[in-house]
């Protein structure tokens, strides 16, 4: 049994208790939250766990083997910190840390412990992620042109972060793991902070890579309607990932050019390519429970690179951070 | 009877031929194409009509009034220069000239010649954008956060200007016509040439205003899906323009943020608000019948300054062209 | 405090045990159920709660108050029955009954007991079906023309119950609930069995009124395609509910017709009209948190007419009834 | 050449000009309207064809070899009869005739006069009926469980013939047409007449075949939003054709339901299944252009039993008249 300690009960913490509760391998000891009116909710729903309003009796208690960190990206570092140094694994929520320095640290640490840093990056233990990933592995898009998201909607103004760090995040952490060896050199982003709290509220990413292929990201607290829809573009086929439709979230078109060139350079032909489209059937799992076997199963194993360790959740720092800087000097190119 | 001659019997043509031959005010003498099997079509469509495969015999014709150039944009400079040059009026279709200095030196000339100059922007007259227009200007949408365009589809490579040039031109005249007041200061462009054919065939423009209002442009060759989607956002009011809508292709939401600032500045509180959402009733109109019978109306009354003049031409021509600088320099900001 | 038991711990039990368990008024004692490992699981999430397989725990416990039969339908009369005998007030799944005599039968001992019987028509307490009721209750649709019902899907195959009763139960319930002073006359349905099971898989109701108004079901457990729609027509608005918009499940639309006679009675003239559409805001509910609170109102009033009372069952069921009588004699008129 | 004589110049008149002008083998000479201004505006669009007010200056003309009757259906059957006893070819709009009595007596005297009479279907000749067709006859739906069509919007109230009349005629087409070898034995349709003027506008109709399979039709002049919904469903697969979508018209599922069976005969286990879904790729062809070129080929190759010969039409109208009986007599059953 992982006797495990959630620190954070607040919106997405109850999510993490049920499917680690539900967890046969996962002996939830304690959950800490600093306001008494959550913990009191706590007491109901789970009577069998201790709350606490201290993290100490969690990041201290030599019991507890793994802490999952579920509280605002700000306090993450020295939360993670603590709970490595006293030789327990973390699982963190996304982003990783609020800058890519303490996620470097926090890998270097770990890996000095051999304990694991598991970053909640949700997305990837969908049925619709895992057959994006199968369907570009297994050569069916072909050549990738581009990766194009739009995440936008009516959302909360968040207090310590703009909005790439609370949209984005999800889309970048997904590309990254979509296409692990195509290398992203430079950002550019853009945005508007409408009413002067100096985060942005709205933004737009563009990210180079070392070949033609390029992407984009749109983010957006202000938008009054609610979308989250992907196209990935290859030379093989097409693909649309719209994941509000009930079902058929992914469709897969058969579509895209044919170039050939005739004899003289200067006549190179392009025509569009127009064929079926299919929605390819999804498994049909809850992500979070996924995820939460699959982190019990690297901790059995004693794997401690999956594919959502803390290398991963520092890709996605990076780019978030150079977003923000981009976004704050006037969408000047951000190296990588 | 405004005499006419149309150069240009392509994919474009015969709609406008179809629109000025139901007028009753225009008379269509001549059509002019390169190809002898257009005039063929012409002849059998149109037997009333003189077909030629010279310009000249409508350029250099004293008896015709006005001339319609529904060429490759290349060729609209030297053609529209003759044309008012010999004292006619000219219909251009979009985008006006390939340089905003072409551009300039036709609406001079057209100044000097007391001739009219109107660009073929037919968004302007179709009810979805007449009720957008309507909206902003009575204060229902309240003041604006942004302007966010997408226009992509798997689309015909052109083989002299890159997609920008193609498709963000009807978006750019588009906006340019809702928010006069507001004034562009730069763009920032990004773009791939997939195929290595020196014109971007994707591409994503970002124009900053000198206020916090914003706009993006998505315009993209290469998607397997079809969207024409365009959101504003007001204080007051937010809009999404489907154009793919077959009907209801304006839906107009009560919906946005709400500020409230406590005694101290660091608790701005922001939280949403969400009300209806209406589909107003738009005018059921045939955009190209609506530009045809304004420009006669305009030729009549002697108003050489339409809302789609030389300069609303020209407007255009500009953020095209520095969009397409700012792609070839690697997204650089271009000022207007 | 309402002592209760749960009879039936399946696919829906869990639903209702979570929103009585939550309300403050309910203190849910027993929980029957005949499968093990369901009590098992019952045990795990609510080690508070006494589990048992014997109904007769809860039926024959002098300290229950209030028993929710959450069984298959042909259960539901024997321990409604002696529930109310045994001086219990009871809340029933739906369908009521198997029959209409036991619904009558129910509701008779329930006046002499002076009990009340509360079935669970869940969908009265959502938002869209109270915006619904409020809309024509205000006069806004108008007279009304037509009730026209899909609700198809990829189905179950129920055991005991065909189509109708499974899928049709929910929609007569509402409608019903909408229009109460309608008098419905007769029942011609049609339907398929195409398993020869003696139980239609897919079925059209028409319902007869007393004047021009009629309504009209399809439900279906072939279908590949998921439908939850109904129009409601009036002479002055027309309304479309579709359950499966995840916002804006209503849209009101400002359209109809406009009769005008001429003078001589062969000339009426139909034309139609076309005018905005909306889609009114709705409350944000969870219909049976609400349905939950509503029952206990009642009890602690001691309402023992609720909307959803044994009156409002016994309606469902005689359309119910009929239907499937209908079906079985080959489409033939039953009167009500 | 094909000498050919049109009467009937109103809403769809100019459609059947228009594609048979453009067909090489057919020399559109007269057009027929009694309304003076349809023959102002024919003459403007098309100065080389002669317009009269006269049916029988096409009828008694021994020129014409082809008559199409674009006229109300109450008279196609004088005209057809007149043109058919002059020895001319018949095309006529449908539904074909007023009565299947009607539609008899025209097919007979056909035969005797060696002549073609072709029912304008047009629909038969859209990529998505041929492609239904196609993956009817090639079995991969299967055997066929039902038909359902939905074809509802707020219309033009006909002034001479019931919702049926003008919706359904469109589908009974259809479906006669994609499964020839099924025998439909009896119709039961109710409708409701909301004005009083003898003719219902709204109507559903169920058809009962000689086997497991049924079909079910729902046409509404006064629905808020338009539907051209149908559902196809077979053991092996189901379609939907939702005829609004702009592209991918059809969607075929591979879904459906297994049966199997246990020892005993009370076990019968349904259990649902499902697959991927595929929108297979249509032909690009304008429905009106093919019939029209078909039809010539049937004139040329003297084949006078084409897809949608006077058989079709009859078929249809039997349909036809027994729905409009059965509403008419409250919904009894019309043996066909």
């Amino acid at each position: 049994m992982i006797n495990t300690g959630i620190i954070g009960y607040g919106y997405w913490g109850p999510n993490i208790l049920r499917n680690f509760y539900a967890n046969e391998e996962i002996n939830v000891k304690f959950v800490c939250d600093f306001a008494t009116d959550r913990l009191a909710l706590l007491k109901k729903n789970y009577p069998g766990i201790t709350g606490t309003v201290n993290p100490d009796d969690i990041l201290n208690n030599p019991e507890i083997d793994l802490v999952a960190i579920i509280t605002p990206v700000f306090t993450h570092y020295e939360l993670a910190k603590k709970a490595l140094e006293n030789g327990k694994h973390v699982f963190v929520e996304k982003p990783f840390t609020s800058t890519s320095q303490q996620a470097e640290e926090l890998i270097s640490l770990a890996e000095k412990k051999k304990r694991l840093i598991m970053i909640d990056h949700t997305f990837l233990f969908t049925g619709s992620v895992r057959k994006m990933k199968e369907l570009i592995d297994n050569g069916s898009i072909g050549n990738l042109y581009y990766y194009d998201s739009v995440r936008i909607n009516l959302g909360l103004f968040q207090h310590d972060v703009d909005v790439v760090w609370d949209l984005a995040a999800h889309d970048i952490s997904i590309m990254n793991y979509l296409i692990p060896h195509k290398k992203p050199i430079s950002i550019n982003a853009y945005g508007a902070d409408h009413f002067d709290r100096g985060l942005a509220n709205i933004a737009y990413l563009f990210v180079k890579f070392d070949d033609h292929f390029i992407a984009h990201f749109h983010c957006n607290w202000l938008s009054p309607v609610k979308l989250r829809k992907t196209l990935v573009a290859g030379d093989k086929k097409m693909l649309v990932w719209d994941d509000l439709e009930e079902s058929d979230k992914i469709k897969l078109f058969d579509k895209g050019v044919e170039v050939s060139t005739k004899e003289d350079i200067y006549s190179l032909l392009i025509k569009y390519r127009s064929g079926e489209m299919t929605t390819p059937l999804l498994e049909n799992i809850e992500a979070l429970k996924e995820e939460t076997q699959y982190m019990v199963n690297c901790l059995l194993s004693d794997n401690l690179h999956p594919i959502n360790d803390g290398k991963a959740g520092l890709d996605v720092v990076r780019i978030l951070e150079a977003s923000s800087k981009s976004i704050k000097h006037n969408g000047i190119e951000i190296k990588l």
